[in-house]
C-alpha cells in the first residue's frame, strides 16, 4: 500500500476490474451492507375504489384465457419502478373475472393465495377440487397445484391475489405448466372437499398423517376468522389473556399438519382493532402487505399518517415503522414474507419505548 | 471353556452371581428378547353395564375428596394381576361423580384425558378454565396442569379416564402436587376459554405462536368429530380418497400447534365403520385401548372373536392381531401409547395378506 | 354417598371389583402417583474386580454360541430382584469373550452399545463392518443392526454392554432375528468403514445426507474423547467457558446426522474431574449408570458416600441425588435413559443451593 | 369483454394503470413465470491468475481500514451488470491482505465464509477467537459475529470470501455494526478455541447442548477434508458404497449441532474426482459457485465446455446444466444457496438419462 495512491494507476485498476468482471467492495460497502435495512421499496397506499374501477375497465377490454392466463393487475411499488412487484419478495394483484368467464388451469412453483374483500360467485378449482370464494375467505393455491377459476354467475367478481412471484423470479426457482383450458370440475359446492377433510378443529384424517410443506386446507372461511377474533376480544373483556395487545385481536392462518405457516414463503394473518385502538409502533424485518377488510382508520408508515378504509391496500417495506389507528372497528388482512425471514434466521423486531 | 462343564462349579458360579447382584443372560435370553413382542398383558373385554353398575355402587359407598382424590375404578389387565394397569404403559378407569360432588384440584406429571360415552353435567376445571363434559367429547388434562371436577347437576355422571400412570411409574418420572379443595372456577359455561381461543380450524391466536408439547385445546367436541367422520364417508361415497380403508373412517385428535399427538405419551383417535364393514387384520407395536361409543359388532383379538356394543372397552396388547366387524354402524374411540413407540423408533405394523 | 359406609357392602364391592378385573384408585393413589419419583430401584455400586473375576469363571465354565448368544452377565439392581435389570429402563452387563471365540451374529430392536474399560483384541462386526474394540472406546449397535463379536487374539477380553432391554420388554416392542453362526467379515482392521466415512469433524459424506434415527458412527475412539476433555480443562485454565462446572469437563456422544443422542433410547457421556473437584449435587429425572474409567474418588448417592475406583460401576435411580468427588484425576463413563425422558417431556433437574 | 378491443381505450387503460402504480400480468406472464428457471445470471469462468494479479495491484494502491473495511474484489456475473453479485443470491470476492495489515472488526447479519486456495499467515478473529487460515481450510463467520483479520507475517495473503450479501440486500434483512479498529485478540494460535471445543468427531461439549442456527465450528481444516475424501475413494476401491457416483467423492460441511448446513443461507461442499472421471450432467435449482482447489480438467456449463485449473472459479446459475471432467485428479470447493432453496420447498434436480 502506498501512502499516496497514484490516481492514474487506480483508475486503470478499476478499469481492469470492470474488464475482468470484477468490482471492488470498498467503494460500495454502504450500499451493499447498510447499517439497518434500507429498502428501495417504499411504503405506499392503493385505494380500492381506484383498483376496482380499473379492473372493471380491464374486464371490458381484455379477454381472459390461455396465454395471458389471468386478468390480474399487479400493484407496483413506487420504489421498484419497471417491476410488477409490491415488495421485493411479494406480488399482489387485483384479479377480475366477468360473468360466466373461466381462467384456464395451470400450475407453477410459485405459491399463491386469494383474499376476498367483496363479492362472491367464483369457484377456484385446486387440483380438481372446486372451492367457493366468498367475502372474507382466504384461499390457498400452494406451489405446483393445478388451478383455474370460473365465474358461475352473471355478476363479475374481483379479489386480491398474493404470490411469491418476485422471490421465485429473483432466486430462479420457478417452473410453470399449462393445464386444462377449462376448470376440470365445474361443480359449485358451498364447501370444498379439502374443507370437508380438514376443517375440523384439532382433528385430522387418519388417511393423511404425514406433515405437508403447505396447508392441505384450501379455504379458511370468514365465519371462522370472525368467530376467533370475536372471542379474543370477548376474552379480553372478561380479563383473560387472548389479544396481542389491548384492543388488538389477531389470528395467523396455519397449516394444520404443522401448526406453522400456510405456505413455505408466505405468512397470512387477520387483525381486528376495537374502535379507538392505536397499536404500538413496530419495526419488523421483512415486507408486509395489508388490506383493510372493513372499517376506517389510519396507518402511520415511517412516521407519515395515511387514512385508510375498506378495501384499501398498503405495503410496509422492511424495517419501516408502522402503527394502526382505528376510528371505527377495524378489520385488516395481512400477508408477508415472514416464513422466508424466519426460516433463514433473519427475524428481528424493534418496538420503541416511546411509540415513535 | 471346558468341553464338559463341571455342574458343581457352575452351580457355585450361579450362586456367586446372585450373591453379587448379577444374573447371566444366556439362561434367560428368550424371555428378555423374544422373537416378536410377547406381552404379559392379555387381550380382554370389559362390559360397560358391569363397569357402570359397579361405579354406581362405589358412588353410594365411597366418598370423593382430598386424599383419595378421585372415585376412579381402574381396569386391570388379567395378564398384569396385582397392578392397576390395563396395559403396561396405560391406565384406564371409569370415574363416577355424584350429584353436586366435587373432585378436588391437583396436578401431576402424568398426562390425562377423559372420554364421555354417556351423560353430561360435570365441568372439569383445567388450570382454572371450566370445561363442560358431554357425550362424545374428548377432554385433555396434560401433565402438570391443575385440574378438578365438579358436578353441577342433580344427576350422577360417569366417564372414562385415560392416563400414562403405568409408564410414569415404571420410568420413575412422576411428580404430584395437591391444589384447591374445590375447583377454582365454579362457572359452568358451555364452551371453555381454551376452545374460544383455539377451536377455529386452521387459525391460531397470534398471542400464542410457540409450539407446545401438549395441545392447548382442552376439549374436542363430539359435533366436530361426528362431522369429520360423516364427511369422510360421504367423500368415499362420492369416489374420493378420505377413509383409511373401504367403509372405515377415522380421525386422530391432534395438537394444533404441531399437527402431532395431543400429548407426548398418549395418542387418541375416533373410528367409524359402516354397517357390514370388516377391517383388515393388523399387528401393531404398542398397546391400545378401545371403547365402543355407539353400535354393535365384534372384534377379533389374536384370532378370537368377541362381540361388543355401546360402552364396552377392550385392550389390544402389542403385536396381538385385531380386526373389527360392524353389525350396525359402529363408532369407536381409541387411545394408545403410539407417541412413545414412534418417538423412540419402535414403530412397526404388519397386515397379513390373507387377513389372518 | 352415605355418611357411614357399610363395611360389608364395601368389602363386597372390592371383591366384585376384583372379580371383574377392576381396582380402585383411591386406595393406592400414593403408590401410583407419588409426590416425587419413588423408584423401586436402589442406588448401588458393583466392584470391577468382582465382576471381572466372575466373568473369568464364566469363561471357563460356559460356552458361547448360538442359543445363549452371548457370555454376558447382567448387573441386577438390588431393588429389582428377580429381574436382570440395573434400572427399570436399562440393562448393563459385563461381557467376556475368550481367546479365538466368536459370539454369533443376530439383530434385535433393542439398542445396544459397548464400552471398554480395559483390554483389546475383539472386533464387533456391525452390519458386516468389523469394528475394533480398544480401551476407552464407545461402540454402537443400534436397533436392528446385525452384529457378532470375535476375539482375534490369544487373550480373553471383557467389556461393558448397555442396552434398553428392560424398556423394550416392558413396552413390548422388541423383535429378534438370528444371523450368521460366525461373523460375516473376519477381517481385523484398526478402523471401521463407518469411521472412515463418518469420523471427520463437521463433515459428512454426500452419499448419505438424510438424518438417521441412530448414529451411523460405529465407534467413538478414546483418542478423540480424551482430546476433547483435555482441551476443555485447558480452556478453563485459560479463562474461557468450556466445562460444565469448575473442574468438571464433559462430552456427550452424538449422532452426527442430527447433533442429538446416539440412539433413540440411550444417552452416553464421558466426564472428567480434576483431582479435588466436587460436583454440585443434582437430582435428575431418569436412571443413570456410571463406570469409573480411571482414577479414584467417591460418589455421594442419596446422601450416602461410597468410594469408587477404576472399573467400578454404580447406578443412580431417578431423582436420587448424586455428586462426585475426585481424589485423583477422575474419568467416568455414563449412560442413561435421557432420550426417553426428554422426548416424552418428563425432564426435570434440581440442584439444591446448599449442595445437599 | 368486447370481441374487438378498442385500441385507444386499451392504451388509455395501460396509461391509467401506470399512473396508479399498477401493471397488468397478462402482458408479462412469460417473463415473470417462465416454464423453467430463466436466470439473468450467466455461467462464467474467472481465472485465478487474473484475480490474483489484480488483487496484488489493489494491495499496492488501496489501503485497508475503517470505512472500506476490506480489500475485497467481487466477481460480477456478466448477466448481472452493474451489481457486485456472482449470482442473484451470492457474493464472492477475492480478499487480499498485505504483510502486517489488519482488516478492522465489524459484524453484520450477512453470513460469511472464507476458503483458502493458497497461502497462510492470516488469522481471522471471530467473536474474539483467533482462527488461523491455511491452504484448504474452510472458515466461518456466521451472521452477527464480530470479525476482523490480521496478517501476522511479512507475506501478503489472498483468499476467497463468500457471503449472502445479495440475498440480504434483496430481502432487506441486513444490519451492520462497526467494532474494534484492530482485532480484539492478536494471538496467533495454530488451533482456534472453537475447534478445541467442537472439532472432535461425534462429540459435543456438555456445556453447549442447544442446537444453533449456524455451526459453532469456526474452521474446517484441510487435513480432515482431505482424509474424508481419500477414505471415500479407498472404500470405493474396496467395493463399498461411499462416493456420490463412480470416481466422485464429496463431503458437505455441516453444523455439528444439527447435522445440517453450516449457515442458514449458504451450503458448502468439497468434491474430489479421480483422473478421467466425468460426472453425470445435472440441472439443479439454485445458484452455485465452484473453485478448483487442485488439478485440471473441464466443466461443461449449459453444453459449453471450458477448461479449468487450480484457483479458477466458475458460477452455475439455476437450472443451467453442468458436468465436470477430470484430466488430473481434480479437487473442487463448492458453495451455493441450497439452504434457501431447500428450506423454502423449491428444490428440484434433473439428471438426463443421455447425459446431455
Amino acid at each position: 500500500m502506498t501512502a499516496e495512491p497514484d490516481e492514474a494507476a487506480l483508475k486503470q485498476l478499476y478499469a481492469d476490474f470492470e474488464a475482468n468482471d470484477l468490482t471492488p467492495l470498498w467503494t460500495q460497502l454502504n450500499d451493499l451492507m447498510p447499517l439497518v435495512p434500507a429498502p428501495s421499496a417504499k411504503a405506499h397506499v392503493w385505494r380500492w375504489s381506484t383498483l376496482h374501477r380499473l379492473a372493471e375497465r380491464a374486464g371490458d377490454l381484455v379477454p381472459v384465457g390461455r396465454g395471458g392466463e389471468r386478468r390480474a393487475i399487479a400493484l407496483v411499488n413506487p420504489g421498484l419502478p419497471g417491476t410488477a412487484y409490491i415488495a421485493p419478495t411479494l406480488w399482489c394483484a387485483i384479479q377480475y373475472l366477468g360473468p360466466r368467464e373461466t381462467a384456464p388451469e395451470h400450475r407453477h412453483s410459485q405459491n399463491a393465495f386469494r383474499f376476498v374483500v367483496e363479492g362472491e360467485g367464483v369457484w377456484t378449482v385446486v387440483n380438481g377440487d372446486p372451492v367457493a370464494m366468498r367475502r372474507g375467505d382466504f384461499l390457498l393455491t400452494p406451489g405446483w397445484h393445478f388451478h383455474g377459476h370460473h365465474n358461475d354467475t352473471d355478476q363479475p367478481m374481483a379479489w386480491i391475489d398474493g404470490l411469491d412471484i418476485p422471490f421465485s423470479r429473483y432466486t430462479d426457482v420457478g417452473f410453470f405448466e399449462f393445464g386444462s383450458e377449462r376448470v376440470t370440475d365445474e361443480a359449485s359446492p358451498a364447501v370444498s372437499r379439502s374443507e370437508r377433510l380438514w376443517a375440523h378443529p384439532g382433528l385430522r384424517p387418519m388417511s393423511e398423517l404425514d406433515p405437508r410443506i403447505s396447508s392441505p386446507l384450501a379455504a379458511y372461511r370468514w365465519e371462522h376468522t370472525d368467530a376467533a377474533l370475536t372471542e379474543q376480544l370477548a376474552l379480553e373483556d372478561e380479563g383473560h389473556p387472548a389479544t396481542v395487545e389491548q384492543g388488538h385481536a389477531a389470528i395467523r392462518y396455519v397449516n394444520p399438519t404443522t401448526g406453522g405457516d400456510v405456505m413455505p414463503t408466505i405468512r397470512a394473518e387477520f387483525h381486528r382493532l376495537r374502535a379507538g385502538t392505536r397499536t404500538r409502533t413496530r419495526h419488523e424485518v421483512g415486507s408486509s402487505v395489508w388490506q383493510v377488510f372493513e372499517g376506517s382508520g389510519s396507518v402511520v408508515l415511517g412516521g407519515e399518517e395515511r387514512s385508510v378504509s375498506t378495501g384499501d391496500l398498503f405495503v410496509v417495506p422492511s424495517w419501516v415503522s408502522w402503527s394502526l389507528q382505528a376510528e371505527t372497528p377495524l378489520d385488516l388482512f395481512r400477508f408477508n414474507d415472514g416464513p422466508i425471514i424466519d426460516r433463514l434466521g433473519f427475524s428481528r423486531t424493534f418496538i420503541p419505548e416511546d411509540g415513535s
